[in-house]
């Protein structure tokens, strides 16, 4: 759930740039700037004005891309001369009516406004209308009542919205809940609910049209839900040391723009307010070949589905699409420095653009750095040879690109890590606050019924819930045209009398024809899969491909006709293939808000289309079921999952079989006796 | 496989310790010192004189613990006046039979002899007597005139040993097959088989007893497989920037003796020559109930099967046993200095006892060392207070205790990480060299029939295979009597009219009563798997536990009459749970080589004994299908893999709340422009 942003622009300061600021060397993929948020805005609302009438919000302004094959043909193009044009996607709000409109920001004009006529949801939330949204019970007389008779401090009282779903209906508005929380003797209001209360809110109309204070349940205490260090008392610790690092070269890694380089990487890393980091274009260095080759186009979290399992009345609608709804880079965090990312990491500063179109800024919303664990990148001892014993060990290093969102309560930890031996590793870490429910118990023993969740501390239920978030992840192995190879483990029983041996597995290749070959539940069968390039082989003539291994699986456990899953049936299977098509990004859907599920992933796959030998896209689901354990409480330690994309047979041996090992040295001022 | 150990005792020399030598302090579970190594041979010895007669060699010695209720209580008793005696367990061959002896320390005396009866396998092999078959070879005329008719150089010849596993032969023989490979021009001798070529010694005899050279097959090339960095040629890279890491108040941990503490966790590391690195007591400090508790009484990996997929005359018998055949502690390698562990990292010497019982030195066996990932250990911002932006972040820190064990080809990077969350993180990284196959093939199109594995370069298939790592996990949570509870997520459907859900998932719990309720085939069924303490509650009346959670899942694909899988069955499931027998530590068995699977743990649970609210022990195994790539060639980028045990309501909440940050500090030498 997102929270109430009421007073987040103060710490997301828009910014008002002069006009005339050119920036020299975009690449066509760089998120739009400032001053081209400006410019969208100062276009659109020239066709817009203001008034009583036309009181157009920004659901979303984005990068419109160039076509895939514009933008290739303009990179290997030697002069760079013609840029592909620079255009923004805007989803607009006008009369209750969403606005699909794409402007051309170098000719300074609307290439096209085409009202959405579908019933398929609603654009992204703003963090603005939130706030909005969370301001109005402070001046609705029943919440006020209800407040008052719950003998609460109103300056205490903290309101968060939280979008609604579909469960069938029709016809439905814009709107969004609002839950209340207390913050008297917390910061971690999560755990202080006013159960039962809750109020719906017209976002088009700004107004309340439903009010609900329907049960009374004890509200659970603040003792021990604190989490800030400034408000915790003795004993502390556990106790840990603290590290001094030191670069005697510097970073390894440049950043230049959003391009940046370290190792043999190269890769480039958006924004984007709904997807929060994009990462593009990433090559690899061929040291045998001495050429950059290409691994992944475009990569980046599709869609987020956060489905709680508590059915009754006050909990059901909880089935969130976190990326879709609230908007993973809307809700980017300032990373804090030592913290958040290690003492040597270097920080980005992101932009989006706010409900009116002009410009925040989100600071230290990426970090960069490189990460030394201790890890062992290959190593061999050989005893065998008469006289010697050889060792060879070199150590890890990574570079990793973070963002942190959090959606109300939660924070996600994204991280993508880049290795010198080609893998990318893909993880995302799960911590923050639980979604707790007030009831009316202090002890396991007084629970006759299903709880729906743990409890954590008295009159306190941590539900329980799932997190699937969902990777669009278009690879282009070594070029766009690729396929996606099950290499089936099969069992062989030996049928030459003379073997000793019964049985053995082999390999068995199987070419995804069309969608429905690709679409995958993990688990029930041994197999690697691969993105291959069909196109191009290995001196030894194998398929030059890159590999997904999967970290835990997770998959869905609601019934297909539910409506929650309806909408979220992308996590039907963990692996699906598509082929590339520009409009397919978001797996939940564009219009994520109370979708019916129309427009998603599952729904363009039926189409079954071709995948062999094509542009296509990996879809990976990383799940976890969540049963809240007391650990979690008041805030949880990071639990973490993924995956990662390994090349097999991309090269023709080890890549980094003639790494140095890097210089390292410690350094201690005081030692153990 | 464990190639030819010829000179490794001129690294690991043995060791001539004045006998006067006392320890004073000893842990009852620290593993045997160089000078009780002397005092069991000596004591052995003296009953089995050498000579002609009696040419006794020592398979195995290690410490024989304390029975866990004798030194439960030990450590308990306030005075420690009686400390349990020091006993070794011996393994030793005298004319071709196996004698079990228990030895005692302090009286020094043999308290049992006890010739094995049995004929399920033979004791581990030990580096003297592979060392000394592999020589056997150079003074082998049809060896020799071997090697001559292939022209090659028998001064770059190499002999490596492998065992030879057990196909339903009602009698065998202590046997080890000798294989040979080529170091002209390379130190990766095992890119360069001299395919068709092997041999078999008797062990007991020490003498050749067949001897085979069928097929002529090209060598492949020394070229692209030194791994060498002296024998690399320019271009180098990808290059890394090298990092300074210092500690200003030294490191966080603590060493004395065996036992490490650091930060809220407090463990004894122990070894073994068959096991490598046991980890044992472990406990953790609760800070709100202001004393250590029990997690971990003793854990260690149990077995390694390593079947390979070549059923054909020259492959099929390789399906190692690497713990019990070879031993992993045996074959633990010296590591290195800031390529193998982090600056940071401080070391501790091994000894096991050679095959003539005096002890042996393995320098930095192990290192220990504090890893700052740059993860975060939980955080959260909180925008939903008016006014405010509170960002609350920790950085995680862990320490980590690796072990490397370099058996022939491959290398086993075992580490056991351990996070004041107290979280345990169990992982193995692979790495080192694959074992590969001769073939008359350069390129796919020539393969016509099954290779059974991948080609990777000219004349070079790499063998597919199997990593199956068992590890040995006695979790006393809380105190010795636990429970087995599978958490299983159970998809319920809505049957309230009034609710817009039709489905959602809850807990059921289920005990596990005997044996046969804990077998489990894992990512079939979404559950949690917990060991609990069914005596203890939290404040809220949860159980007590701590959670497996699996990392990637393998399981066996071999047939289930297929021999190898027989002596392997203990990876038919990835879970197993027994009820605590000393007896009952090495899932294939005591006596794994040339095993016939009678003494397992597949067999031991058979008995399917009660394990509810007993002493358990939970067995786990992380397996690996291993299909070769051409980035694993000429030495494997580490490939990784584990599982976790996490703290789940054993805890009343969050233990790592209260820990500060730790001072970090990052120094550039040169920044970047």
């Amino acid at each position: 759930m997102a929270a109430s942003t009421m007073k987040l622009t103060l710490f997301l300061l828009p910014l008002f740039f002069t006009f005339s600021l050119i920036i020299s060397s975009h690449h066509p993929l760089d998120p739009l700037t400032p001053s081209e948020f400006k410019k969208v805005r100062t276009i659109v609302k020239k066709s817009y004005p203001s008034g009583l009438k036309h009181n157009l919000t920004f659901q979303y302004i984005g990068l419109d891309e160039p076509d895939k094959p514009v933008l290739q043909s303009w990179l290997s193009s030697k002069t760079k001369s013609n840029p592909p044009p620079r255009r923004a996607f805007v989803i607009a709000r006008l009369h209750k009516e969403t606005h699909e409109l794409v402007v051309d920001l170098s000719n300074r004009y609307i290439i096209s406004d085409k009202v959405y006529g579908g019933n398929d949801g609603y654009p992204m939330l703003t963090n603005d209308e939130q706030t909005a949204a969370s301001a109005l019970p402070f001046s609705y007389q029943p919440f006020l009542d209800s407040v008052k008779k719950r003998e609460l401090n109103l300056s205490d009282v903290v309101c968060a919205t939280l979008t609604v779903g579909w469960f069938g209906e029709e016809h439905s508005r814009r709107a969004i809940k609002i839950l209340s929380f207390y913050k008297e003797g917390t910061a971690n209001v999560y755990m202080r609910p006013l159960e039962g209360v809750s109020l719906l809110v017209d976002l088009d109309e700004m107004k309340i049209v439903e009010y609900y204070d329907r049960s009374r349940l004890p509200m659970p205490k603040a003792e021990g839900t604190e989490y800030r260090l400034s408000k915790q008392k003795p004993p502390f610790g556990p106790p840990l040391n603290g590290f001094v690092i030191e670069q005697p070269n510097g970073p390894g890694f440049k950043i230049d723009g959003h391009q940046i380089s370290w190792a043999n990487w190269d890769f480039h890393l958006g924004f984007d307010v709904r997807a929060g980091p994009i990462i593009s274009m990433a090559s690899i260095y061929d040291l045998e070949k001495a050429t950059y080759r290409q691994v992944l186009y475009r990569a980046f979290v599709s869609e987020l589905f956060v489905p709680y399992m508590d059915p009754t009345e006050e909990w059901y609608y909880k089935t969130f699409f976190d990326a879709g709804e609230y908007g993973f880079g809307q809700l980017a965090m300032p990373l804090e420095p030592l913290t958040d990312c290690p003492a040597n990491a270097e920080f980005l500063d992101a932009y989006y653009a706010g409900e009116d179109g002009t410009p925040v800024k989100i600071s230290n919303a990426f970090c960069i750095f490189e990460q030394q664990s201790g890890s062992v990148m290959w190593r061999h001892s050989e005893y065998a040879i008469h006289g010697e014993l050889i060792t060879e060990a070199r150590p890890e290093l990574s570079l990793i690109v973070r963002m942190v969102a959090t959606v109300g309560n939660y924070d996600y930890i994204l991280d993508w890590e880049f290795k010198p031996s080609g893998s990318i590793k893909i993880a995302v870490g799960l911590t923050g606050i639980l979604e707790v429910k007030a009831a009316d118990y202090t002890h396991t023993s007084q629970i006759k019924e299903d709880a729906y969740g743990t409890l954590l501390a008295d009159y306190t239920i941590g539900v329980y819930h799932d997190h699937f978030l969902t990777y669009y992840l278009d690879l282009d192995v070594d070029g766009e045209a690729n396929s996606f190879v099950k290499n089936n483990l099969v069992t062989k029983r030996v049928t030459d009398k003379n073997s000793p041996r019964k049985s053995y597995w082999t390999v068995e290749s199987e070419t995804a024809k069309t969608e429905s070959d690709a679409k995958i539940q993990l688990g029930l069968k041994a197999s690697e899969l691969v993105v291959v390039n069909p196109n191009k082989k290995t001196k030894p003539g194998n398929s030059i491909g890159y590999r997904l291994i999967p970290g835990s699986i997770s998959k869905a456990l609601l019934n297909d006709d539910d409506y929650p899953q309806i909408r979220g049936a992308f996590t039907n299977y963990n692996v699906w293939v598509t082929p590339y098509n520009k409009s397919e990004k978001w797996a939940g859907g564009l219009y994520a808000d109370r979708s019916h599920g129309e427009e998603t992933l599952a729904t363009w796959s039926l189409r079954n289309r071709e995948i062999e030998n094509k542009d296509i896209v990996l879809w990976y689901t990383v799940g976890f079921h969540h049963v809240p354990c007391q650990e979690d409480f008041p805030i949880m330690p990071t639990l973490s999952g993924g995956f990662e994309l390994r090349p097999t047979n991309f090269f023709e041996s080890n890549p980094v079989l003639k790494t140095k090992p890097p210089s390292s040295k410690h350094v201690n001022s005081t030692n153990q006796p």
